[in-house]
């Protein structure tokens, strides 16, 4: 399998985190958001990402796979061991419902195509954009904070003592929280199952810095 | 089941079609997002979706379930028919990545809070809102026809002549789209596949307009 990657991309991230959480071998094919222009827009990329988004899977059974978490649902059904969803409905829809709050809630209004927008088309500039970074950053992860800290299923990690779909969500987002100094302090489960995370070798080696193309 | 829902709310939407389509009852709980500064912040809310947004579905054996994609896949789980995800991995992956690429890539850009933030902290007007409306939808959806107009699976809906979640995610999508007056015309492919589903009553019953707390 090869991972269309970019160290820096949460999306990609998950990618990786799930990827050596199932032992699956892959390589890392680096596209650069920034260097040409952007290689995510080249004419070959577009045939297997239409949006020009990070990631794509391109696997030999299945072709390419675009967008992280169906990606790892792929996996998930294709790899089933360890298991990254637990069982039961109900706690399965647990877990999707932390993934996704993060997938859909906090990183795309963060990623580096808003970003740009924001500085490039509305003329934003660098302390209000960090603001809006942190805003929704902040806002997110405290909703996520409330969630955990109240229910029952948590244990080490988002669900029990072992990592699903919800943490491979949740140490990218705090990587990028830590980044752009988000208020960290009220936190304490976020950072708690973080740190049970990046213990992991699995999330550690995922990480932005431990990548090829890190900078 | 009670469904926290706004009549306008494109997550809420996705949900109303996901339990239309296999003809669920359920009651409609308004939580309307303008009315006493937004009775989505309300604490007796939040105890329900600690993120404060729409929808969240009351079920009396799951309890509150949030977002909509893990709403519609723990529907998928517990009432598998009629089936709303393919049956072999590659094909679910490909549903899923439609649905994911409109619910993290286009929607989210597009919501109320998102809107008031550029108006009340980076003080946006209203002609510079209303093209990044319509550019992160117009960017979104001209990547999706870019994929429906050569993916073999497409038929009368997103994958094949039943509608998927997919399909579920589209049609809010579309809608949103329409409204904001994004350029139809270079998205036959999407728009083909959005009559399609109003053809259905599951779709056409679940549009805003057609909701309790429509206004």
């Amino acid at each position: 399998m090869q991972l269309y990657s970019y160290f820096r991309s949460s999306a990609a991230y998950r990618v990786r985190i799930a990827l050596n959480l199932k032992r699956l071998d892959y390589d890392i094919v680096p596209v650069h958001l920034l260097k040409s222009g952007g290689e995510q827009f080249a004419p070959a990329y577009r045939q297997l990402n239409a949006d020009a988004l990070i990631p794509t899977l391109l696997d030999e059974a299945a072709g390419a796979l675009t967008q992280s978490l169906a990606i790892i649902e792929y996996l998930e059904e294709t790899y089933p061991a360890p298991a990254l969803l637990p069982v039961h409905a109900i706690d399965r829809a647990y877990v999707r419902s932390i993934a996704l709050a993060i997938a859909c809630d906090i990183h795309p209004l963060n990623n580096l195509r808003v970003m740009r927008y924001l500085k490039n088309s509305l003329h934003v500039d660098d302390a209000a954009r960090d603001d809006w970074y942190r805003h929704w950053c902040q806002v997110g992860l405290e909703g996520l904070e409330a969630r955990l800290s109240r229910d029952a299923r948590v244990g080490k990690f988002c669900y029990g003592d072992t990592p699903t779909l919800a943490d491979c969500c949740l140490a990218p987002q705090f990587f990028n929280a830590k980044r752009l100094n988000c208020d960290l302090s009220v936190l304490p489960t976020v950072q708690r199952i973080n740190d049970a995370c990046l213990a992991l070798d699995a999330f550690a080696s995922a990480a932005p810095d431990r990548q090829p193309d890190a900078e």
